[in-house]
């Protein structure tokens, strides 16, 4: 799956082809085609010959526009987050005026679900990527993740003052904990066995029950 | 951490080392080295020379015991599974004859914690690589993850048949929701920031709470 946004780069206008370079276009389909090998095939399986199969282009002409597989993998990784990111930002954005804290967690898991599962490949591979990678790619993907945590504690502590949080919980822990629960699905999850809605409805109930006073 | 049951090809009689040759120690200690180093670099990143230095042997001695890197990794990802769930069964075996169903799973969610965490780098291994190999290496660990998976199955219908758990949940997407809360605990939880015990309860919180009727 496609990213919406630009490259991060700048190099390519817009992901939907209008009034981009050819070149930027080939970049993105790259990009694209890495994001699904890396998400099937994990760091240490992802070929550049898949990439390329997949991309319709010759192993070499990758070169052209990544220096390294690692450069290539290290952009993917760092897209996976910041596009769940913005969706998640986005999601808030439109959330009702009335809805309580926990709505709003709500909100996050169905939108944390839906990036990683059907939305992008970028996001499922950078999930279950991510603590593979040597230290050295990770860097904007570290900070992006950090970024993206710190949306959902704010979340969890205006929960928590709101007394939508049992007092006997971590916030930091109840959080990693809820990460956990969604993040594992790339691992599980399979289309043929039920709907993604399904996946989504029971995660809301499991996480909300899971952190609410009793 | 070392294994603490005897290999599983009946080459190394106990891990104690009691009545043990000299070659199955060896063969141990690669072993459990392959395992720590696996636990922490990961499928891509785990180098032979590094398990190498950690057994205190010279790389290519490793031949002499394993065909190739895949073999090792292979027997490690597979023990991961096997001595964790030996290591349930033991806990509920031991489980008061009171225990209700949920008290079971309780009792199962600090069992895969501690066995993940601190008790062996098989298991921490073992969930942070499962979704990175090759299927052709992953056999025996799948099956192994079944049989683990079936002893959650039980306990979770039980606890359902004797209304510990909410009727709008769907027991096997539950149960994969509360593994996803337990094996990220890898990939987050540092023993600097804060006790197991604390998330073992937490987790034992979150998960009861979350499968709860309100």
């Amino acid at each position: 799956m496609a990213r919406k946004a630009a490259a991060p780069d700048g190099r390519g206008k817009t992901a939907d082809g209008a009034g981009e370079s050819k070149s930027a276009r080939t970049r993105t389909r790259i990009l694209d085609s890495a994001a699904h090998v890396l998400s099937i095939k994990g760091y240490a399986g992802m070929r550049l010959s898949d990439v390329a199969d997949h991309a319709e282009l010759q192993a070499p002409a990758i070169y052209y526009y990544f220096p390294s597989r690692e450069d290539l993998i290290e952009e993917v990784m760092w897209a996976g987050i910041a596009d769940m990111r913005d969706h998640l930002v986005e999601v808030l954005g439109a959330a009702s005026s009335e809805a309580t804290p926990m709505d709003k967690i709500m909100l996050g898991v169905e939108a944390h679900l839906r990036h990683e599962l059907d939305i992008s490949d970028y996001t499922t591979a950078s999930i279950r990527n991510a603590g593979q990678l040597p230290e050295k790619i990770r860097k904007r993907q570290v900070a992006e993740e950090a970024r993206y945590g710190e949306l959902w504690r704010k979340l969890f502590k205006e929960a928590s003052a709101a007394g939508e949080i049992r007092d006997d919980l971590d916030l930091y822990i109840a959080q990693m904990l809820v990460f956990g629960a969604l993040n594992w699905t790339a691992e599980w999850w399979n289309p043929r066995r039920g709907s993604l809605g399904t996946v989504v409805a029971m995660a809301q109930s499991f996480v909300r029950e899971g952190l609410s006073p009793s």
